[in-house]
């Protein structure tokens, strides 16, 4: 493995030091970071213009493009997320539990860091910053493998943050920015047992997908957002309407926008006849059942349909006869991310909170809150749609696990 | 997959009904568990017979043929164990954070079970049992995958335990026991996604593996426990002898059991003059580092025995040159399952559980409490020697996850 070893090997031994060095070393390690970044933001535009480049000679998608530019607004926004994470809390060293048992050993479950992180993601740049700056707060060790489309963009702020390691006096192997254009290092990181504590892949199906099958490390997935608004015989029109356009026209390339309208039938005739024409003017491409059908600009919707993430102006939309056709269509084809109810009837809402299975569940608001930030917990990882560990916003503290110490006096167990 | 595939479209279905029953329903099913194991003793007892029968004509080994078979005070103490789980907290519905945005968005994180969880296991029948109930406590429905070795005392355990649940109205299919002699089954279970929630497998390495190696769904290991007692150069003498006996001795086939002493060189000739006397006149057979090889009874240890769970009255010896040796072996060549330093010096003993990767560190105490009732946490799935989700051992709480619910009154994200 040579040099990939290496990396493995450093990221291994220098999270054993780095997972005790305390909270204003690691501070100082951001702010130095965030500082380099403003002071090296030509080198950042230079390197990052060589990405672009690549892609528009490569005729690569207009939204890919969007997402791998860096400009003097983004910098300064990932210098901000630096800072937003430095003032977090570190969850390092908290003790989550502790008590006296009767022979007297005293236990405590304190917070630790993981070890070493291995995060695999695709074309913005600012997750590098991120993600480092994440695993920093978080005394974790992190291996970062970028997409091969923005791979001077990454390997620029890697620099950039080795650089504040190096002057911060820190061991240098703390972030590791890895190039990776074939998959090679990718495949070895995933069968690095006892160097890689963690992998969280980042980004369309097929990556997840190729790393939950060939990873002999546990695996948090950040997967595909099919979201549903359910608008319920009960619910009020306007708020009915508020809803499921911000739910799919605020921004409908994230993760926690709607993908299917479903609607009670006894509301479907005065809710879409509005809503269609609003969808319509919205630019919205609308695909639907047999009964949505019967609404001006819905075409026939296939079942492929229904489990499908558009991350664009199209929805499907379907009309059930109950409230639990809408939880069962949900618990079927949803992908456990963020699903709501629209409704004033209290009884409805509160058997949608507890029967619909997802990270999160919404009476009466939009989907699109889910969300790190507008939940309060500062920055986030991504969205974990899985149910082990950590479900939901990924912050800091789940960046962490626990280690149970006990204080003895020469107890032993009969 | 015909009848499989009904397993796992049942368990599902269950699952969804079963995670929002309450606790008084999930209590009284337990007791009826524990009446009925009780009244069916002669059924239980005539099955085992047939596992040990099996286990005698294939000259199956002595320590497995005792953990197979069943008695009177076996069942007592399997019916106790329903009994204790039955009388924990029920996690399932408690609010782990809560608070109101700025926007007026109540948001709480509460806990619900994880849905289907997958458990596999060896010999022991009294897994099945423990399995099932703590499964229920926490609102899960589970497949158990046993040994083929105990096919007839699982099936009939199962068999008791699916009376129960239909004398309850339940829907049988919240208990799976499942009879799988080649592996058929699990190779289904492994991949059968959208289905199955987690999966733990608890037994020998190599099953471990394999489960890591397949499977498609979230794995939560109950590995091996490696685990060291290292004696500083300010030990208390009497207290290292009483703590390095228990460790090895008190129950040599369980995993918190310790298989690696490490002695500090200062104190090697005083300790292990005495020491390596107690442990032959207790049948322990000795290895160790050339160092080591210097006292009584002590044979050479390969590198491989310093990986080894013996899980016998067998341990390896290592004279170290400092309190960071013995840390570096311990994270070279443990488990990060239960590991101790016996001590007098305050430094020594916090850097010894600060730079320890492992789930339990101990100070002057023997590992061998790394248990849930031990801890106070009540009956247990398993140790986990993983870091993510739960580390150490598992109790009810750890069986579930948790679930954003959100209250709005019609916000929308501008």
């Amino acid at each position: 493995m040579g040099c990939d070893m290496d990396i493995f090997l450093g990221a291994k031994n220098a999270s054993r030091e780095f997972s005790s060095v305390g909270s204003n070393k690691k501070d100082e390690l951001l702010m130095k970071i965030s500082e380099l970044i403003d002071k090296q933001r030509k080198f950042i535009l230079t390197e990052n213009a060589k990405d672009i480049d690549y892609a528009v000679k490569n005729s690569l998608k207009e939204s890919l493009l969007d997402r791998l530019l860096l400009n003097e607004k983004r910098i300064d926004s990932m210098i901000n997320g630096v800072m937003e994470i430095q003032k977090q809390d570190d969850p390092v060293g908290s003790i989550e539990m502790g008590t006296t048992r009767p022979n007297g050993l005293i236990i405590e479950k304190i917070r630790v860091p993981l070890g070493v992180v291995g995060i695999i993601y695709e074309s913005r740049p600012n997750v590098t910053v991120d993600a480092a700056a994440l695993c920093i707060k978080s005394g974790n060790v992190c291996i970062l493998r970028g997409g091969k489309e923005a791979v001077h963009s990454n390997l620029a702020l890697g620099k950039i943050i080795k650089d504040a390691i190096i002057s911060a006096n820190l061991n240098e192997y703390i972030v590791n920015v890895v190039e990776d254009p074939n998959r090679e290092f990718l495949n070895k990181m995933l069968k690095a047992k006892g160097f890689v504590d963690l992998i969280i892949p980042r980004g369309g199906e097929s990556l997840i997908s190729y790393v939950t099958e060939h990873s002999l490390i546990p695996v948090i997935k950040h997967d595909k957002g099919v979201c549903h608004v359910y608008i319920d015989n009960f619910a009020l029109k306007d708020m009915a309407i508020n809803i499921a356009l911000n739910a799919k026209v605020s921004r409908p390339g994230v993760c926690n926008a709607m993908e299917t309208l479903l609607v009670h039938h006894a509301v479907a005739n005065e809710f879409l006849t509005e809503m269609v024409e609003i969808y319509h003017n919205n630019s919205v491409e609308l695909v639907g059942c047999k009964r949505a059908q019967k609404f001006n600009h819905v075409k026939p919707a296939t079942e492929d349909d229904w489990y499908t993430e558009y991350l664009s102006l199209k929805l499907s939309i379907k009309v059930v006869d109950s409230l639990y056709e809408a939880i069962d269509h949900i618990n079927k084809y949803g992908s456990g991310h963020s699903e709501a109810i629209v409704t004033e009837n209290y009884s409805n809402a509160m058997e949608f909170l507890k029967r619909v299975d997802a990270a999160a569940v919404y009476v009466n608001a939009s989907t699109r809150f889910t969300d790190g930030g507008e939940f309060g917990l500062g920055a986030e990882v991504g969205i974990s749609t899985q149910k082990l560990h950590c479900r939901g916003p990924m912050g800091v503290k789940d960046l962490t696990t626990t280690k149970y110490i006990i204080f003895g006096n020469g107890q032993v167990r009969v």
